[in-house]
């Protein structure tokens, strides 16, 4: 049976302009769920994998608005680990609703993920993702002065934090997630692409300040699962060059050295398609016979089929 | 190889009188694996089990502290999943620093876990466990008033909200568990007793404002994963009856007779050793030949081997 990495896209947890509560989140997990049911009835392997920048964001903020000593603001790893719980549990019970009611006697699970970066990834000399509250520069300067905390100015909107992203080199729990995979569950994991570990010269490993891409995560664990399909799942159908100008083309099969020109050309925005269409050849490159497809959740199961989206390949 | 679903204490994540901060958890943590290496040296196949106490009590205040349109105060069942995430995350990693250290190539999962307790347990009608933060009794009533809730006056510390602590009977991510287990992973579940969920006409399952006793959901997934040994670790080596009293007088090998005679007997207090002493008995009983142990964290290796702690069976 093939087995898919399948990477969501924020709206697959929390839609534009609707609340930030559990249960507005949750309504949105169970539409997923939905939208992923024909893929599951297909019988692929599947692990899910997911973003979590905004809910990252307001533990960070909640943390920061409480610190106290009683309840002291937890670091971002931690942060990380805790929205990982909090969407992990809302996906799960969201995806056993709906195999409850169609009958599919399969289960979903989440396991907590941590993912390895490494210390010398150039990401950690320039932050560049920007987290938790806004402050003044006199607050940001004290702060960047008692912690060593970097901040750089937003857009006129104030003084937020940056902290790197660097690239994942390896995931702590891939033998665990592997194994769960292949006993039939349908594994959620690597969410919010995992929280940062950096790993020391004796083997262990120890969470760092840092965010990594989604999409770069999703990838990694794609190709140390030996999965036969990374399917990234966005907002649209396709990729498209020539991005909202006359001449925009969307894109059906490509090659990997294709996508790479189209990247050097400056067709995908950075922060949005681009990690994408990154994620997506690494994979694809990663070894003969890899797939990587970027649609919409809604077309995931047609693009599995070869009938939708984006889909990537190397030449053989 | 024989299972041992061990269940830590409190003691085991934060130790009294030191910070709640994640660096000293996180320490703590380290310590704990530290104790368990005797007992994974040995080859047992593990799952471990913790609780959630003081650590879902403070989400629950950053929650209340921080609450506003833009980050919503998250429900209960989902500050339980935050927990699972965070110590889940500091435990698994504490563990694998120690088993890198000795050479063991195993490596510690933490499984996001619900579990499921009756919509018409008695426990419902007569809400006991205070959480979240103190109120006065204006606010108290006005909060009871807005959103149902139920509040009791607290020894004279103000009003606080109370939920119930319902028995547990089932563990939703028991399959997944146990493949996880049988696959040679040291399995970090059920934490803070799991998130309380209940089961619907239709078999869906959605989360509900409880506390499900962390000693009880170990001794009911040991139960569904058909452990030999509940291993209950906790600050004392072993139980006491006469507890405190001249006649005090430590219990090593009992049956599960004598213990519920001396729970009649009102020897253990409710909330600390009681449904301890509950949950061993539940296990022992729950089949012939298992075996169900109370001790210490330092003693849990000996009494494994039948040199310490109180050791619990029903009558053959």
């Amino acid at each position: 049976m093939k087995k898919v990495v399948i990477a969501l896209g924020g709206n697959a947890l929390q839609k534009a302009n609707e609340p930030a509560t559990a249960e507005a989140q949750q309504k949105v997990c169970e539409q997923t769920a939905e939208q992923l049911l024909a893929i599951i009835k297909a019988g692929y392997e599947i692990v899910l994998t997911h973003g979590n920048g905004p809910q990252v964001g307001n533990i960070v903020l909640q943390q920061q608005i409480a610190d106290s000593e009683r309840t002291p603001a937890m670091p971002f790893d931690t942060c990380g680990a805790m929205s990982q719980g909090m969407i992990g549990y809302w996906l799960q019970q969201a995806i056993d609703k709906t195999l409850v009611r169609v009958g599919i006697p399969k289960k979903a699970v989440s396991v907590v993920t941590q993912t390895v970066v490494d210390r010398n990834d150039p990401a950690f000399s320039n932050p560049t993702k920007p987290i938790g509250p806004f402050y003044s520069e006199e607050e940001a300067r004290q702060i960047m002065q008692e912690k060593g905390y970097i901040f750089k100015e937003d857009a006129g909107r104030g003084w937020r934090r940056v902290v790197p992203s660097p690239k994942p080199v390896d995931i702590v729990e891939k033998d665990a997630i592997r194994d769960l995979v292949e006993a039939g569950h349908i594994v959620i994991a690597v969410g919010g692409g995992g929280i940062p570990v950096v790993r020391n010269a004796d083997g262990t490993v120890e969470g760092v300040d840092a965010v990594i891409d989604k999409d770069l995560g999703a990838a990694k664990l794609a190709e140390l699962l030996d999965a036969d399909v990374l399917l990234i799942l966005t907002a649209v159908e396709k990729v498209a060059i020539n991005f909202r100008k006359p001449n925009q083309a969307e894109l059906d099969d490509v090659t990997t050295d294709q996508m790479k020109q189209y990247m050097q050309e400056g067709h995908f925005a950075p922060g949005s398609m681009l990690p994408k269409v990154e994620a997506a050849v690494q994979f694809a490159e990663s070894r003969p016979g890899r797939l990587a497809i970027i649609t919409s959740l809604e077309k995931g199961f047609e693009a599995l089929q070869g009938k939708a989206g984006t889909r990537i390949t190397a030449l053989r």
